[in-house]
């Protein structure tokens, strides 16, 4: 683990980082975090309806989406954003692919990663990157792959919050307090200009999740008075020295 | 939450908070926590086989088992044991018990708790303690439970490590470094004479949760060096202000 | 079955049936279902923070309490409250409680019935109460449980949304569009005043799973434009004559 | 365990040794061991519809059924059955009832055990039938209970098949070859004369089990042609010599 | 979604429509639906085994599986069936396999589609294909998919009977009424030359898929009288405006 | 199958047989059967940390390897072992893989096999493996596969004991006993010279796999004295003869 503090963020579509932990990253910023976004591809062809229906061209589209993703990335304070454009609807997650990703995480020696949740029946490119993001967090462990280059050490996977939580089998079993960077996540919501009807549904999700933090951290017996947060999953166990 | 440092550990029968927690124990005494255990029963009938080969009464069983908890808690710097004496295989958890265990809870207001697995098929005095636990724990928490009382806030609940933890459906979370307790924890198991069998069995564990405690803090990339460690798989989702 | 429609809800505290199905209640009352709703207690005791700290008796809380849910069920249009007054955390739900649950059963014959999830740690009524409905229905439905009576058929119990769904293992496999009765259900949950806390939790609940409602009846492709909806999970499979 | 090869079936209504694993049963008893069958009650209530509606009263109902269950044991050649008349829907499993499992289960010292599933929403009489089994198990198993009894040592218990297999996430792990005992176990099941829709189905259960045997002894490439099979789920491992 | 009633079968190998969902099929195109069929591949590697043993080519046994699927096809009034050729044993599941199905998922806009289980040990092909068809549907899905071409709603994807359910964790949450067509059901099956030993296996499906249809439609309190049915598990949770 | 007693061992690199299967292998020589482990890569860059420490170069890393390798299967008394040097992290499993593994199958004609556990996050080769050998399995018994070949029964594949077992979802359901041949397995896993720390963890897990063994053949009431022990988990059913 190197002395600064970085955070790696691997998002399937160029929005996800957004909805899903927009306001962990503005809040690790503020901890003085480096926080990496890489978003696999721009979600050109499968989350970019009403540029289609608007008769937009591909290039067109995907250069809307970045534009958007860069807007947002910028309202949360991310250190840096990259772009891999593996293609969408399927993402093209192959060697090639692999190797770029592996040489993002040797470079930014995360603390921790953030991505997808391990199942998904709607989006199967979600469920996809969640299993491709676990074998690059082991390749980049791997003392002989490119040997010279500092190894990974293990950070955990975070598996930030899927849209329709039950159906993906996801629980989470960590909920972050955001109220404080809560505007700036608002304001990168706000940059998603083509899913204006999610706006308001992941202001929902972060209140009501904020209600999840109250009571798991006193209830009615007087908790921390968090009126936003967001949930994640953790794959691996933690190591402590307090419980 | 109350400003003292507290937890409370409930135990199926008296030799159980030594093999699953005995490390947390005498860690969280070190770190200025005062943590209390408390014994439902002896395990006089179920779990003291030598003693009743050796031709002894109820009475010398629950006796020497006693004592040999006693001693354990001392070796652990137990702030307090409570011997409940609900009688085992099975436990008896009706209402009474129910109040006690009530009583001490609120008494206590524990940071944290610790009991049995959700599932043991092999002794369902295990899995009825905890699900009795998480009843105790909701009625603690009820305003209108002997009003008047300080109610209980939202402490987590730690399953701490049963025997042969695959056929359970434990999966641990949590890994707590005991290598600086570990003499106490070795101590204390050397108190309980009845069960030579599982001394080495634990240490053995003990070990081998080290090992685990290495690969989840850095691996191969050079982690915490623990040597002794124990393993807890939590009940409730954590509530934090950094990943 | 008999040709009335009718339904029958089990709330394992008062406030219970508003939130989790106020909306399929008052639906169903519209389609014509005469809609019986039991209360087993009155969450009296732990769910009233509010009231006893104001420092309300036994006595007027539950006479609080009561109120709070008749006029919840008034604004639903409920066809039936009934009140078993079993007490709270925890629930007696001995021999008496069954031969009562039974008859009601017997008495609505329901088309179908809606109690809570099969699994919440936070709340052990909840769980139990689930478990004692399956037992209840079970010998509603037994030809020699009261011979002579009318015996039940075949309904099927839809679990319906609890807090924090995901730690409680619940999927929804149904949802139910109430937007047409949305406003009943405000203005019921309006009834609520001992837990102000929860309106707009439960609001945005019922945004959001409209969101869920559209994104599975057509998505971006044009489904249902519907704005509030509920989920439930079905215990029992169904039987359809088209797919 | 004893030199005498012994086997203990725990039915929690009279005929769902039958159905379930009668083939069990008269092969055992073929292979020279003594099986003792426990009937918790006659399914009187529950499971005699037919019965009611011809107007029978409770102890005629209860006198045919023990009749049936008699005949239909005596089918199986089974070495004792005993009825333990605890009534049904629901069963009474209280203390009295353990008591007296416990001292079968001892006094049986039975290589293995059968049961019901781990979960039944149709039918809560039958898991809480197997908790209850696993908590009689081990009260026999305790060398404190009735010291000077020989106490039990660690036999699988197999949970024959339920109704609608999936439903009770029931998994076989074991099937049996019945097909030379398949007449004795038709026999036994004619002799339900209240459940006669039932014969067909299990008998339907039997054929296509043994397509499983055959299938998972060798499938296309020739395994052991049995015809009729019965399957079991393990609760505990096996200790083997060889895999 | 279209104003015809249309579906969607998309089966590994030629014969698993048959067996899993050829009730469905009669039925459907009864009720006015038009059915299409396609065929990933022809089993000719790995299910036809009585062909190999007679030492049939490659091509013949192709040939002879592409006319007992046709036959079949038409025994159950298929609308269309179509031919992929994709090989067996493994399935070539590549980038144009996948443009092909998105093509004829395009083509048809199933109101429903139906395909296997989402876990099979015993053969890796069926739930390959249940991956590939989600990937498929969510493309199908994107307007950025060929745009201009219609894009797809959200149909159900019914996942039908696998062979050993139970080792499969499929589970049914649909039983369909197909005893007015299992006539037709049963001719198609007898269809299938080289599975001989399947006949009367997908018989005894059906006759006891009526028996769970009746038990949850009304059990004895007197539900449908449906002699034979099939069972579906739902991936996608029900939009509905009434339980 | 064979008259031949034969047994295959898919290992992803190059030391999991050691550790994770070694006494099987050792006990089932002795047993009269020929054991083949089939290694598919060496582990050169993920399990080698230690070379690569010391600057050693890619070809270097595997002839240790291989050498380590050889070295420990000749301690086990190995018929014959195989390595497809299919590199690692991650496997190459591509269709030339799986043809060399099909025709290892067919060759052997193995009563068992062996290979990891389903799910394992810290390792996706060890997944990834586990997958391909029940395609390689699933095509080795297919009829039209290089037909002429003998095919393949039915054979069971054991997933032998992960590391961290809980967070791979690993549940064992056989213990064997290695007593017998501990010697060997303490001298194979002393040839892994690389993996020194892992030397104790495996002996420790022996031991305690030993502890299970006799709590599961009989517990407190004398079952055998095995001391050590390894856990299989089995993804088919087994076909039985007597319970």
């Amino acid at each position: 683990m190197t002395d600064k503090k970085t955070a790696l963020v691997i998002s399937a579509h160029a929005a996800d980082f957004v909805w899903r932990c927009g306001g962990a990253i503005a809040l690790h910023q503020k901890l003085g975090y480096e926080v990496t976004v890489a978003c696999l591809s721009y979600g050109e062809r499968g989350e970019s309806a009403r540029l289609w229906k608007e008769g937009k061209s591909l290039d067109q589209v995907k250069s809307i989406r970045r534009t958007e993703a860069e807007n947002a990335a910028a309202a949360l304070h991310v250190h840096d954003i990259q772009f891999l454009d593996l293609g969408d609807y399927p993402l093209n997650l192959g060697q090639e692919a692999q190797e770029r990703v592996v040489d993002i995480i040797r470079a930014v020696q995360p603390r921790f990663m953030l991505s997808h949740s391990q199942y998904d029946p709607y989006n199967t490119d979600h469920m996809r990157t969640t299993e491709f993001v676990l074998t690059c967090r082991m390749i980049a462990q791997a003392w002989g792959h490119n040997p010279g280059q500092k190894v990974l050490g293990a950070p955990q996977l975070y598996l930030f919050e899927p849209h329709q939580t039950e159906q993906m089998g996801w629980k989470p079993d960590t909920f972050l307090d955001i109220t404080e960077v809560w505007d700036q996540k608002r304001a990168a919501i706000e940059c998603m200009e083509g899913q204006h009807h999610l706006w308001d549904y992941y202001t929902n999700v972060a209140q009501n999740r904020g209600n999840h933090f109250r009571r798991n951290s006193g209830g009615q017996a007087g908790g921390r008075a968090a009126r936003y947060a967001e949930g994640f999953q953790s794959v691996f166990p933690r190591t402590v020295d307090e419980l």
